[in-house]
């Protein structure tokens, strides 16, 4: 008789999106006559730069000729592309060799399907707050979940102590949601935890672009040992503006070895199986990324976006308003204001301001009374946010 | 301490591709006067047809501007695109809403996948000779294989009998390798068998596309009952050159329900989770397939690779050969003549003719003395290729 993986049955809804949706419809049917500012989902608003389209349309025509059409390629992408990943990282000062770098349709994916590599007894530390996605993964192979509380108290980058426990490690850093950044000794000692433990760390750094002080890490394999206990998973959706393009990519070390199987020799497994690679033309797009030119556009994209973060923590320093993030972050973490849940302030702020957020609550336990803002809108809507919450507050 | 998935430990290593590899770079060191044809891979050699090159760079023009940008769009695919597919579907005769279609970058990536919904101890029955990834998806979560034969008795199209057992039935038809294609009463009977023990088919219709005769089933949907038992898996690969574009789909049912839970919200959870749909400038490339220009593009290069198919099988016939498929199939399988194994009679294709195969033994066991011969190559090569063998057996 056939069975179905109960453990599916178990997972919560995945409601936070939704009931946003739902109360932002509501209040603009009562008041059609308001206009209403989008600081919630983290999307990117900014086009594609010049670099990725020329590339991109040159491989489009490519694909027209059958003198240079491209059929199946590598699964875990192109040469030309993992090589410019890896000096890439050789400019942070972090050596790899092309077959540690998997090309992929973006770090979602892979932060899902690494979980295959992974026996379903394994206990996994998760931070709270925490990117939902992460829980979810571990509980559709039934997976205990175990989690560390990041807080106002620790600024919401928890450290491993006597009592910390997991086999598999989750870290965002920069982080989603708060936008908190571990330094160089946070991410020592988890990397020496790991090492002590024969844990694996998933390093996720989807936003190490936003970085600007440079002396905090943007990959983990910065801090010595990593390459010995961390995949790192990566992606150009808000390097380069590629939510709607797809690709990412995921390192795993070639000496990374547990159970004395090689990681890196098993995720290619997974992937030559699983997965037939990412879409030429995308692949192309990713590559002019990486060029002299690409990275100046790309980084004129990101500046915008950090002036629209200024804003933000300018006008939550001037309201008095805790918060952190938003300097080496897209994402603005505040303390909801007169100790208001986080749905209270999100209905306050979408009734009160115009603006929809993302009510902390919905990222777990320890997001209950904070509230996430982003970076992603047009820099003019952020100015008129941050004068109606001024206004709102006055 | 942690676990790796042990699973992984156990597989075979894939070496058929491998193996031929060096065979035909040993060939070419040892004869670089000799020109070597390749029929082997099952890759398309033609470029992507005019209309979907448009589509694809219309839509990357769109990505470069801010008011015509698309940022994340839904995991499951657009509706622009799901409402072709449907339409598609329904010029078969098979209703289908777009709720039950799921875009994805393949049909690879959602066979592996689409495994996450079901228990590790389901019965797994695969026909032997199959598509490798077949088995090793699911020896990968240490599910037992069972097979069925397919054989020259049964023109490699097995039909289950009262002994047959399985959960999770794995049917390709057009067949890779054989090129073999269910009728409509062979599907029923599975479809009956799959609803009668609560079985689950995955249908592989990978090649619906190079079906002409009209009495054959394109889809497993045009069998009555098969909405009630099986997923169908369909790719742009072969019907529109797609193989390094990377789109397919795929079509859970509403009413597929085990275990109490619908398959198709499972499935819609486990996409949402762990993927984050297919990039819009090649959603809108596989948008232009569905459309009657793109038909008529996609079509034309169909019939080469038919017309291909036809010159070998006709050479086949005029040699005495056994074979099938290449008819409604872009694979032909062969009996290796003299009854020589697959891989003598790979040797004897590559140093008495300079062709390129696949020796069917590397598809399973009752491939041993067969050998799959495809029809994407250029015209040129096909007519060249069956002179050089025509003339080896004179």
């Amino acid at each position: 008789m056939l069975k179905i993986n109960e453990h599916y049955s178990g997972l919560k809804e995945s409601y936070l999106f939704t009931e946003i949706g739902h109360r932002v419809a509501r209040f603009t049917a009562e008041h059609p006559e308001r206009s209403v500012i989008r600081m919630g989902i983290g999307d990117v608003t900014l086009p594609l730069c010049p670099a990725v389209t020329q590339a991109m349309a040159g491989a489009v025509a490519e694909m027209g000729q059958a003198a240079t059409f491209h059929g199946y390629g590598p699964e875990q992408g192109y040469g030309f592309l993992r090589e410019k990943i890896c000096a890439y990282y050789a400019d942070m000062g972090v050596t790899l060799s092309p077959e540690e770098v998997f090309v992929s349709d973006g770090a979602k994916s892979d932060l899902g399907n690494m979980l295959d590599l992974f026996a379903e007894d394994n206990r996994v530390l998760i931070p709270d707050p925490v990117y939902p996605a992460y829980v979810d993964t571990n509980r559709m192979a039934g997976r205990p979940v175990l989690y560390i509380n990041a807080t106002e108290e620790n600024r919401f980058l928890p450290l491993p102590d006597g009592d910390t426990q997991g086999d598999i490690i989750y870290i965002c850093s920069p982080n989603n949601p708060t936008g908190a950044v571990y330094d160089r000794a946070g991410l020592q000692k988890w990397v020496d935890f790991a090492r002590e433990r024969g844990a694996v760390i998933f390093f996720d750094a989807a936003y190490e672009s936003f970085i600007s002080d440079p002396t905090l890490p943007r990959s983990i394999y910065q801090i010595p040992g990593a390459a010995d206990c961390a995949i790192e998973f990566c992606s150009l959706s808000k390097t380069a503006g590629f939510t709607g393009t797809r690709c990412g990519y995921t390192v795993v070390p070639a000496g990374l070895v547990r159970g004395g199987m090689s990681l890196n020799k098993m995720w290619l497994r997974r992937q030559t199986t699983k997965f037939n690679g990412v879409s030429y033309v995308v692949q192309r797009g990713a590559e002019a990324v990486f060029t002299p030119e690409g990275q100046t556009q790309v980084r004129a994209n990101i500046d915008i976006y950090r002036r629209n973060a200024a804003i933000i923590t300018e006008a939550l320093t001037r309201l008095g308003i805790w918060h952190i993030g938003g300097v080496n972050s897209p994402y603005i973490w505040l303390k909801c204001p007169g100790g208001l849940s986080s749905w209270d302030y999100f209905d306050r702020l979408l009734t009160g301001a115009g603006i929809v957020g993302t009510p902390g609550a919905g990222f777990g336990n320890n997001g209950e009374g904070f509230f996430r803002l982003t970076a992603f809108s047009s820099t003019d809507n952020t100015r008129a946010a941050m004068k109606r919450l001024e206004d709102m507050d006055e």
